[in-house]
């Protein structure tokens, strides 16, 4: 119901995946008043459909502590409800991110281990499936050395199942790749992320730059939310930049326009790499139960990817898989931890 | 000397950027066995180019910490020494960008009340002009709110001098443009930036996003140099990989290639917007004397260029303008400080 392009392009998502993916099932929830006829055009689909009624929506305005507090009886609400009581394995969205981190998290509430949750999005990457792991996007402003530790495991987690990387390079974002650069926690990060790459079934390739972010030396990126955000979002503007200014460079003469009609095909081709509706999702990591978070915008093929990206996590088995990462890695990097402050309590008492 | 294309790019830009602007004169400092050669082949700038011969060149791998300790007979520390003494109005060099700051710092020390110096970048826009200024990208790893205050002041006077904007619309990055949003400095600074927005010359819009660094709707993003870095290498990293796609596109079949050389006006129109080279050039902001990083791999386009702005800068009178204005925009943003703390103390007193 919150999507930016409204009902429609949800359901008409749902048509498309459904005919993709002939043994899912869906629970959809919101206004039945508005759902029913979009779905009456669909009888095929009527035994895969249960329709979930609410009468409230939350809307892209609506403060997040306000949806937390008084959100039930939303379609957000019974969304997320549905995955936790066991009825929906995975729950996909396209509404308002900050409130839908918050029901989430007051509804299915963290993994054990689990001290922030972050969100993980798909970047556009030279490696051979054309796309990178970054996380957290903006879950939360801050993060400590333990929460990147968690971050990597997660996002090791999703990369070996979201795109079939056996063993993920994981990479820390920093502003320089030298050891001596960037803030503490970066450095503390550093050692445990080393130090549990075994544990967390990752290789873990040390501090990379923004401009690895695309690199094919490196498949998850980890970062705290708030440089994640801004990353994220002067990308997303870079692209749109190239991509106006592209367009009045070819609009500039009949020539250009000749030329542009000429390279339709080439241009088709790029914005198809480039298109953000392929990997259409953020998802949420770190709480009892798979979220996606669909764009706000996203049409009908890009809902149809969230949906599609939903049933082959819960296909995978992956919020299981992803538990037991985080458990573990959790005990490989308290261990280093541990040392890390034996050696470093040794250390002042000999001096 | 440090230049990743060597001294001859270098000079070369020299010789460029001295035929465009008649009353330059040069000091160029470096190993003579080098760069008199390089010299002797355009006598007719004997009169205005004079050679400052040292033995000694920092690397790009030199730590700054072992130059700031050791870098004395440099070329760039008597690049530096150049401005300390009145002999040169502004410094340009294409080496190692955190020796740089280091020896600048050094040598040069902070303007009165400043607390941490700032490097600010052109970034590519909508706006007329096309560039907006972004700071810090990437002097200091982190920024207090008082630092932040600083950084528009600068930034701002920057933009009036570089950018010839007579009132500068200054944001502030952030995840959110909603006032509750971002860390605790953040809203501090949103406060302090907001009421020395008369001192500092500038009109303040409010927290940016991401998205905003090419917008028309501000001229100046102030940020902490770690975001402010990841940023900047996000976008070129980004701008690299799209630039790399179309390239791919456009070599894929005959016709693309053929539609491609028809198209080769409007990619290079593209190009052009898009070149880093036309306003190459990082400035060091809030030192005694003004310093300008070229890109290491500058040409001697991208070097005319540095050279350029670093002579329509002292020309401006920059550096005694940019003092002025970090004096009184302190001031003002003390003044909001004391009060927001008297305030902050009365509301406790009577609770």
């Amino acid at each position: 119901m919150g999507s930016d392009r409204g009902p429609g392009a949800v359901v008409a998502g749902l048509v498309l995946s459904a005919a993709q993916l002939p043994d899912a099932s869906f629970l959809l929830h919101g206004d039945s008043a508005i759902l029913s006829p979009l779905l009456a055009r669909h009888p095929d689909l009527s035994s895969r459909v249960t329709l979930r009624h609410t009468d409230r929506v939350v809307t892209m305005s609506d403060k997040p502590s306000q949806v937390m507090r008084s959100g039930q009886g939303t379609s957000m609400w019974s969304c997320i409800d549905a995955v936790k009581n066991g009825e929906a394995t995975v729950a996909v969205s396209c509404g308002n991110t900050g409130a839908l981190m918050a029901v989430s998290m007051i509804r299915l509430r963290k993994l054990p281990g689990v001290n922030r949750p972050a969100i993980a999005c798909m970047w556009p990457s030279r490696n051979p499936g054309g796309f990178n792991v970054m996380l957290d996007v903006g879950a939360d402003i801050k993060a400590e050395a333990a929460d990147l530790l968690q971050y990597a495991a997660m996002g090791a987690s999703y990369a070996r199942n979201g795109l079939k990387l056996a063993r993920p390079r994981v990479g820390l974002l920093n502003v320089g790749t030298e050891e001596h650069k960037g803030r503490a926690e970066l450095k503390e990060a550093n050692d445990q992320l080393a130090a549990a790459a075994e544990a967390g079934g990752y290789e873990y390739i040390g501090f990379v730059e923004g401009g690895d972010l695309p690199s094919d030396r490196v498949d998850v990126i980890v970062t705290d939310g708030f440089t994640g955000n801004i990353a994220l979002k002067t990308a997303e503007g870079t692209a749109k930049l190239i991509s106006d200014f592209m367009r009045e460079a070819f609009n500039a003469g009949i020539l250009s326009k000749f030329a542009a009609l000429l390279a339709l095909n080439s241009l088709k081709r790029l914005q198809r790499r480039m298109d953000p509706r392929r990997v259409n999702g953020g998802i949420f990591l770190g709480l009892n139960g798979t979220v996606i978070k669909s764009h706000g915008s996203a049409d009908e093929t890009g809902v149809a990817a969230a949906i599609t990206l939903a049933y082959q996590l819960s296909s995978a088995g992956f919020l299981e898989r992803l538990a037991a990462r985080v458990a573990s890695t959790g005990r490989a990097g308290q261990d280093v931890a541990a040392e890390v402050g034996a050696d470093g309590a040794e250390a002042k008492s000999t001096e």
